[in-house]
């Protein structure tokens, strides 16, 4: 049997599940949801031996220190898992929520009720939690998800999903409502990306190639999680004390994710006030700092940023420092560098507050507030899949809603177009 | 230059018009929206002369006689557009509305705020009237538009556009706001698809082939308007005079456009008693009768439906009809044959009606009503650009909300993450 036809099998297997997965009562997915919360507990021996066969050959591979550490499972992030799992069961059931139903004029109600996207194709890197969170809030949200990780982790990923599997079924879910491809051969994803006859969404985690492999080669609907090259801007009117406070936690509390600053812009009116504090306290922090210019005026021992600085996602304790003449230069400068990630603005001044709110287009948009608050848990949204960086469908943090689309339902009484 | 060439300049100028359309004000944008209907009125004679190039070459192509008819513009046609493009200036600006928006337990405000998609690329077949409804749609929202029509009509587009995009632009509007694709090469659509840098979402309304060839060529996304094989459903416990209405009104009321009736099921209980008035009534109004076996039984005149006729959009005065054993088997036929369109089922009881709404999975589901309903204006949304066949974003009618994007904003007070 070719690749290609192996792949076709397990979509068109999750089509079948996805078509019960959706009418599924709330207690029963909670059931399911909690049930597999507790496998992982009980069988965390076996995820565990599975995850040391991906440390052993990663070591063997030379993998970064950075990227071991985030395939490494123990006690405490086994438990974060389940626990994420018990959470997504405490939510409240989305699916059949109705909105906006309204009388029109020949008395026919119109509104929308929300249903299961259906099938969803998860492709990720590296982290082996995806493989539950993922799992988790499609379940909840009603649909069939296709898990495919990265060949890095595919011992621990292909251990944690047939312990969720099983729990998922032995607790009355659909078969195939949880499945994870197997094969690590690329031919595999690029085989998923043509059954648009069966998978209904394709969401991509991880780098650029990723991104980009996937996006060229799906005939299937995509909502990319690109990289967050985010931004703080320090307006003129900022009051210096929260600009240094929102500056550096956007930079230090955790460098390691997508909503944090890799690029701090500074108004030439209060660059001289503000900067030397601000590099003396990402110096203290261990922060390599990368300045244009007049940055470099003002602090001569930064060292000087290349063009190639602008756009790039550090994910470390480095930054990149501008000056820019204005709230307008500030906004170009995140116009063409800009991920559409995050990007916030310290001020006191109202007319630039709301006029960089109204103008930038990132998914989130911030006055007074560390990029770090662009997540599912800080927005509301409960757990969340991922962060959208496209426009369409969903924008911003992923949760439960964005798994599911809004149809128009109609109650007529004999209701004929004239 | 190659074709490649021009298709770029044409995106990238698009991209840098999309920039300063996305914050006109209201009133700019109606003031540019009722110049472009003043424009096609005063200009119709450059029209209607384009237009008869193209039913020219469209007899010398032996064109059918409804594709001639619709690609034909006349007085009425022309005014039709042009009121079109008021009833849009008339409707309420919808960037920059804010929604959700709640305080966090930190005191955080959060929530979103629309905006447009940006640079919105239109293929489209036929009719040319299609250019002035969608550029002025696309207007109102904030949005660049590119427009690229069919070869056969090639012709009144440009002239159409031409007089749209010098009216918005004498108005004050971003030259480049309105572009159409001068080309009539395929390679010109081609080369669009891959401008993801300069385009935010491809829309495709016509026929198979089109949407297959938008969907495996695109890399930006893209959101089908697909056919329609829409269904109605006879339940046994219909009511009889109601049922013979709608499915007469959903068939023949207007059998050329995708909300229309193209298979009709009906309960083996009420079969008897319901087909023979029912295949009268359509007899009488020279619909062409296609049935399954048990529907020859009922009435023997009726020609026996092959397989493929359960999923043929005729856009005609053709129907099929098969009788079915239950509402479960009725879901299951539309599960397999329908496009995701529109479905309605007419009954009297209750928990069926409520089942068939919470499970048919199409873009509007309807109890006692016609399908012709499923159309922006009869659900309220004002104008459309067309009807979305997919589940990713928009699902049925979209209007001037389905072409933004909303993102989310945050009003903070120095706040931080712990």
């Amino acid at each position: 049997m070719t690749i290609e036809n192996e792949i076709e099998i397990i979509a068109k297997n999750a089509r079948e599940a996805a078509l019960h997965t959706a009418s599924l009562s709330a207690s029963k997915k909670n059931d399911a949801l909690m049930a597999m919360a507790y496998a992982l507990e009980t069988e965390k021996e076996k995820i565990f031996s599975a995850n040391s066969i991906d440390l052993e050959n990663g070591k063997k591979n030379s993998l970064s220190k950075a990227m071991l550490d985030r395939l490494r499972l123990d006690e405490n992030r086994l438990s974060g898992m389940a626990s994420g799992l018990r959470d997504v069961a405490a939510m409240p059931d989305n699916v059949g929520e109705v909105i906006n139903m309204k009388r029109r004029p020949n008395g026919m109600m119109v509104g929308k009720m929300r249903m299961p996207l259906g099938v969803i194709g998860v492709i990720y890197e590296s982290r082996p939690n995806v493989t539950a969170d993922t799992a988790g809030l499609c379940l909840k949200s009603g649909n069939a998800i296709l898990l495919r990780g990265g060949s890095e982790a595919i011992h621990s990923n292909r251990a944690i999903a047939s312990v969720l599997s099983a729990a998922a079924s032995a607790a009355g879910t659909p078969e195939h409502t949880i499945q994870l491809i197997p094969m690590t051969d690329r031919k595999a994803v690029t085989a998923l990306l043509k059954m648009d006859k069966y998978i209904d969404i394709i969401i991509p985690r991880g780098g650029y190639e990723l991104i980009r492999f996937v996006t060229e080669n799906s005939v299937i609907p995509v909502i990319k999680h690109d990289k967050g090259v985010c931004h703080v801007y320090i307006d003129r009117q900022a009051d210096l004390d929260m600009a240094w406070e929102i500056a550096f936690n956007s930079k230090v509390q955790r460098p390691g994710v997508c909503n944090a600053m890799e690029t701090l812009l500074v108004h030439k009116d209060i660059a001289a006030r503000f900067l030397p504090t601000m590099i003396r306290r990402f110096g203290e922090a261990g922060v390599e700092i990368r300045g244009c210019e007049q940055t470099r005026e003002i602090a001569r021992e930064v060292s000087l940023a290349t063009n190639k600085d602008w756009d790039e996602e550090y994910l470390d304790l480095i930054v990149a420092i501008k000056v820019v003449d204005s709230v307008e230069g500030a906004m170009d400068h995140i116009a063409n560098y800009g991920s559409g990630h995050t990007e916030s603005i310290v001020t006191n001044n109202y007319k630039t507050a709301q006029e960089f709110l109204a103008k930038v287009d990132s998914s989130a948009v911030m006055v007074n507030a560390s990029t770090r608050f662009n997540d599912g848990g800080q927005f509301g949204l409960g757990a969340e899949i991922g962060i959208s960086t496209q426009k369409l469908h969903a924008r911003g943090p992923m949760g439960l809603d964005e798994l599911t689309s809004l149809k128009f339902i109609v109650y007529g009484d004999g209701h004929i177009r004239k």
